[in-house]
């Protein structure tokens, strides 16, 4: 292991945090709030950390797969730990663990929520919670390599571990341009939601803030009561369409952007995502169709609802929690595959189940025609074995965490074991709400105890990390020398 | 496809359960029972179509994957549906898809049951009921290859597809002299819990359908109730014991009565196996202490619970479907791992999950280090890619499978979406009960539609066939001409 390396790497993450803190810090100015401490003391903490570990010298200057996993999931844990400091200081979330899972739940995007109600909050605390989700959304650490000077061939592992999905495409070639090139995609489309939002008469604060939360598939709410606070239509179809679009692979925008358009129309998991989200809606609109007025109100609903789910946002316009069974059980089975790879959205991602599903039938093949070659195609390629290996390798640790985590949530009182089952699943694919009363869109995880709230961090560290990570942290095997 | 044989080995199969219909007959004769048209009349439609079916000539007497899967899948199916007409016929159980659901959870050894109480029954009825168990445990195609002069080596296609676990060890060298041996100690093992039933005082019918129910890992009960009906801290104990061996691999027997006793003691998955028992036994115990009078009867109760789990028999002493969040966590992991490779028990089998676990360590190892040769081992060899390929794939279906049949049983409107996914797992697992009160050990699936019991039924004969036969008899390419 490369100490100096990592070390100088974090050191850099966590100037670069200092930075963005001054954001909320000017929003609470700028509304006359009484909350400049809360930001600069944990500024003036990554900066005399910071600055000197991004002064520290390396040799060796290769960055190899074990160290990139190792920055990646060292960053994000350091970063969600400064980042809790602002609710701490200002006293609005005075208990640590409490703080410590809103941030990691605001950084990964899963918008689960320590919090019973949230309108108390003052505007740039409320402001720091959700522009984690905006950061969080592209990873912190590509967001490094757009900006930072330095970097090198090497940094690969770390946008490869970070990057969602099984494969990043070609986009990977040139990083720090393919970097530029996906953080300007993304700050269009949250400009574009916003501008539709103040149109149709929000707040500019509500406007941006939900339009960070939606780019960032993320889901806290500015109010109790999430989207359904503002009981409009027309916002709930913005945010739904771009819940939507935030949940595509971003590399499907490249190729439109730079006329691929017939190349992008072609895409496999595009279309699997779209078959998948318009036949949910559908049917849970006529399994819910008894409990509301009309077949178009049930569709307002589940459109909304299977959208936040697929994207992994998590905002909410009704308790599901209350649908029947079939609506739930369709929600836990999008819950675990979750939107597509090369996203901002969390879970299992649509192109690793499109790759299980043709790995299975390949093997089953291989098993009638032992001596035939069977190869594994996707989006036109035939996929390497490292990559197959790693989306098996992926989903048995995926049910292993989502088992363990179950067991060791079921230590605490508060829940029942499908709750904790739930709340397991709706963290590990950073959707946020799980499908049961206790924890469903109109609740929170605030009844869970301090080492559950924990447990769930870890959870949604490893989701938004792709799992590796946070495992090849956690091996002692990492950390002995070479 | 080749038809004819596959037609043929039906045939045999058919008389063969037309023979085994007269030990219930029996049964009921020696009763004064007037159930003899019930079996009577099965049996001689099996006759009148086994016979035809049985001389059908073949030329080609190659058997492939393909055949061994789909004659094992016909089979189990075609025996399920004749073997529930004793049922219907006496109008103990009129309804057709109660008493398929019935036999099909007989020859699985599940030990779901359609029924709420099973005190009405007769004496002949549930000797056949209960048989089932018995016969199914051990492989009914097994016992036909045990039991016929012809066969030749393309059977082993037909034992590989049906005996449970990843690997079948050495023991599969001389197929036929195989399944005589495991017939032995399937036979001898069933005798000595009647024997020590008996000893303790249970009569003479109940000892030997218990010891049937036992030895299939079934889980069927003489009685409403189950083990509980007798309240006997002995019969208890011995129950428990020999659901314990049952769960244990038959190699470890064959090892043990060939003297190599060390070997036996050597294997991994016998070592996880009673470690997991252990395990489960005390955290189970110290996490229902509160409701309990002390230690040593949680530990009673929790050491049963966690047996007719594990080994996915299914008898019960107490309603687990009361105990806290933490124990039915655990035993809900357990109905998924199952007892071990090589068993009469359903579930995953421990030695899946070591080789998923060693299989995982690997790739994650081969991420680090891309060029070195890693290999997974177990049980001191080296898995071939076919294996592990097989054990992956495996892994990738039972899950999907688990997802898929949830949601189908959510169009049901009788039970929660958590509900029908323990029921998916009890029954897949072959376990019988589930974890929630509506299918919990004191109640029975009774309550689920009839499309939901064919689903259910589907998902027996899937688990208990380790998932692959089903696949390929559902796949219409399977079907197609060569």
């Amino acid at each position: 292991m490369n100490y100096k390396m990592v070390l100088n790497v974090l050191g850099k993450a966590m100037l670069i945090e200092a930075a963005l803190l001054l954001v909320p810090l000017l929003v609470g100015v700028s509304f006359g709030e009484n909350t400049y401490l809360s930001f600069l003391i944990p500024m003036a903490g990554l900066f005399f950390i910071g600055v000197p570990l991004s002064c520290l010298k390396f040799r060796d200057k290769s960055i190899y797969a074990k160290e990139g996993f190792v920055i990646v999931a060292l960053a994000w844990t350091v970063l969600s730990v400064v980042g809790s400091l602002p609710f701490m200081i200002s006293g609005e979330i005075p208990n640590f663990f409490d703080a410590f899972f809103e941030t990691a739940s605001g950084f990964t995007t899963t918008g689960a929520s320590a919090l019973d109600s949230v309108e108390f909050m003052s505007k740039s605390i409320m402001f720091w919670r959700i522009l984690t989700h905006w950061l969080g959304g592209m990873g912190v650490l590509v967001f490094i390599l757009a900006v930072l000077p330095s970097g090198g061939a090497g940094l690969m592992y770390v946008f490869r571990a970070e990057s969602p999905g099984p494969s990043s495409g070609k986009l990977v070639g040139k990083i720090k341009h393919t970097a530029q090139i996906l953080y300007g995609i993304y700050v269009i489309l949250t400009f574009l939601e916003a501008i539709l939002l103040l149109v149709g008469g929000m707040s500019l604060y509500d406007a941006v803030l939900t339009a960070f939360s939606t780019a960032g598939t993320g889901g806290f709410g500015v109010h109790d009561g999430s989207i359904a606070y503002y009981n409009n239509v027309y916002f709930e179809m913005v945010v739904a369409a771009f819940m939507f679009l935030f949940g595509i692979n971003f590399n499907i925008f490249y190729l439109l952007l730079t006329g691929n358009v017939l190349k992008a129309l072609k895409s496999e998991e595009l279309l699997v995502y779209v078959v998948m989200i318009l036949t949910a809606s559908i049917v849970i609109a006529v399994n819910i169709l008894g409990s509301v007025e009309n077949f178009w109100q049930a569709l307002r609903y589940s459109f909304f609802q299977v959208n936040t789910v697929t994207s992994t946002t998590g905002f909410s316009t009704v308790d599901f929690a209350e649908w029947p069974a079939l609506s739930k059980g369709i929600l836990l089975c999008l819950t675990v595959i979750g939107a597509s790879g090369g996203s901002t959205g969390g879970g299992m991602k649509v192109a690793r189940l499109c790759i299980l599903r043709r790995s299975a039938a390949a093997n089953l093949k291989r098993m009638i025609y032992p001596r035939a070659y069977v190869s594994v195609k996707f989006e036109g390629k035939t996929l390497s074995r490292e990559t197959e290996r790693g989306v098996r390798t992926y989903f048995i640790l995926y049910v292993a965490i989502v088992g363990i985590c179950t067991l060791l949530l079921s230590l605490d009182p508060f829940a029942d074991v499908f709750t904790n089952f739930s709340a397991t699943l709706a963290c590990i694919s950073n959707v946020g709400p799980g499908v049961t009363k206790l924890i469903g869109p109109m609740a929170s995880y605030s009844g869970y105890a301090w080492y559950s709230k924990l447990v769930l961090s870890f959870v949604m560290l490893a989701g938004r990390l792709e799992i590796f990570p946070m495992i090849f942290l956690l091996a002692p095997r990492t950390w002995r020398k070479r």
